[in-house]
């Protein structure tokens, strides 16, 4: 959607959401393995491969012991928007098993509301192999298993409808029915005068569904977080600018990810470059850009400039990187507090 | 079983294993809290309680998001040994749900035998809720589960006869049917001209079964292991030094640990100070028996002198506090070689 109009939105009053996710509910199996594991295995370093129940179990039986965390890009994010102290609900789908249960433990344990129903039937709660290699990369093998299944009948229509803001993960555009879902989602809030905020996810996804994203960023988008490889798979470009060329008034905001060269965030005719923090020796990359996108929407749902807000997600996605898995085991408030001078 | 002689025994060939554990197979949830949820549940810091399944959900859903890893304490020191390279295995029962699909594939994921016929009915497999305070000490909550069902007819005879040592967990005592399976082993070994190792596990786990150990001890076990606490309730000692004055010639050998004082090590009248190593900040303390015992069994085993067995299992111990969850995350083959040039 182009518009004009730059400036962060004024906090709404009354919404009981900050911010409302929607995506895959995943329990991560975090795994340290050298790089050939990669190699045997067909596997791109840094992106996401989805995998069926059988070729799941066929990888976890070759690979080390793991440590298992509940994960899922979009409820990563929830996670650490309600760390920071905003309000934040998520939208998944588990199955009623132990994996479920440690799922909805674990998000509701950090304060997000998490009230869609377990299904009773149906394949298993998802899993997402995270292999961790030496130079702290994750490369990512994903079961979609129950949470493929979400329907627009699993949406809490109240729930959307009662959030400032929407965040939509790419990779739901791999079921159908979950995309269905969230258009719907989409149109709702934003009939209520509430915002869209999409992540591209993975390149491969966005290779998998460019034109879609294309038409959802043009038509129901107006936060999009991209790093440098979706954002340029996004617009074929052949570079990160050409790629910020094509990017640039299509949503209200943008707020483009670049490792370790931090992040750029564009809005109208303005481009904010925002460094990155470097907080203690790299780990593991696991969970990044989620926490970026929990530190900039947790700012920018409390009307914070766009500087501020892209400090707040460099500040996030600066943390998680220092430890094992993808949701912050410090204290993101006193983060925030002695980085940035913010009490939330 | 008291014996004059202190010297380790010569490396046996021919058997399978090098050491086989039996102990309770369970999953770890570990918990960063503050000391006020130990006060809050009725906790004492550094201890094991059991609790029913309804206790462990209650508790469960009162605390912050979890991290889950395999542990279980001999199961957790037949992995450590299976790291360094010795042959081990492993006895115990889990439920052949998603949490003992995990517990099986990590032991045998570093090399540990593990052939125990998972339950098709009945508790669900056993989970210890590990509660993390700023300290880096552990308090744990265990849901004794499937494992509380191992019996002797779960007992792999040929896998225990197979072995130079057989390693017995404490905790089993608190499952009747466990200890009978155990203590058939015991003797199984013995007849073989194995030897037998214990670990008391917990100093409320002696209170519970004080005069049973006692008579275990003299009767069975060639290779104590103890921490202070633990060693002082098994005596109703004093002090340490008094306790040390009643083990001493029980057993083969007795390997006392003592936290920040390093180790003591008995055999007959000797007595072997050891160092404790520090390898970095003290993370968390799940594990660090577990650990200790391992590396002085893998040094034992292979015939190695009983101070070269203390300060393996110190840098053992030593490594697995500097990270959180009690299985090593590094190299332990590695660790041996760069501290005390041993080449496993």
């Amino acid at each position: 959607m182009p518009v004009p109009e730059s400036a962060p939105p004024q906090p709404i009053d009354g919404p009981r959401f900050d911010v409302v996710g929607i995506g895959n509910a995943i329990v991560d199996v975090l795994v340290k393995a050298e790089d050939d594991v990669l190699h045997n295995h067909g596997l791109t370093k840094g992106t996401m491969a989805l995998v069926d129940e059988t070729q799941a179990e066929r990888l976890y039986a070759s690979i080390g012991p793991g440590l298992e965390t509940s994960g899922g890009s979009a409820a990563n994010t929830m996670a650490g928007i309600a760390q920071l102290g905003g309000r934040a609900g998520f939208i998944g789908r588990v199955r009623d098993d132990q994996l479920g249960a440690i799922f909805a433990h674990d998000i509701r344990a950090v304060g997000a509301s998490f009230q869609t129903p377990a299904a009773s039937s149906g394949p298993s709660t998802a899993r997402c192999l995270i292999l961790v290699t030496p130079d702290a990369q994750r490369t990512m093998c994903t079961y979609l298993g129950a949470s493929v299944g979400l329907d627009p009948a699993d949406l809490d229509l109240q729930m959307v409808a009662d959030a400032k803001l929407l965040y939509l993960e790419g990779y739901l555009w791999d079921s159908e029915a979950a995309k269905r879902a969230f258009i719907a989602a989409a149109e709702l809030i934003r009939a209520q005068g509430g915002q869209v905020a999409l992540s591209l996810s993975d390149a491969f996804c966005v290779e998998r569904h460019r034109d879609s994203f294309q038409e959802l960023v043009d038509g129901h988008v107006d936060v999009l977080f991209a790093n440098e490889m979706e954002i340029i798979a996004l617009y074929k470009a052949n570079s990160f600018e050409e790629a910020v060329d094509q990017v640039r008034g299509r949503c209200q905001v943008a707020a483009l990810t670049r490792s370790e060269l931090g992040s750029l965030v564009l809005a109208g005719d303005q481009s904010h470059p925002i460094e990155p923090f470097r907080l203690g020796e790299l780990v593991d990359t696991t969970g990044a850009g989620d926490l970026y996108a929990a530190g900039f929407l947790h700012a920018y749902t409390r009307g914070l400039n766009l500087e501020t807000c892209g400090h707040l997600g460099s500040l996030c996605a600066g943390q998680v990187v220092t430890q094992l898995g993808p949701r912050s085991q410090g204290s993101l408030r006193q983060l925030a507090a002695d980085h940035l001078g913010l009490s939330f």
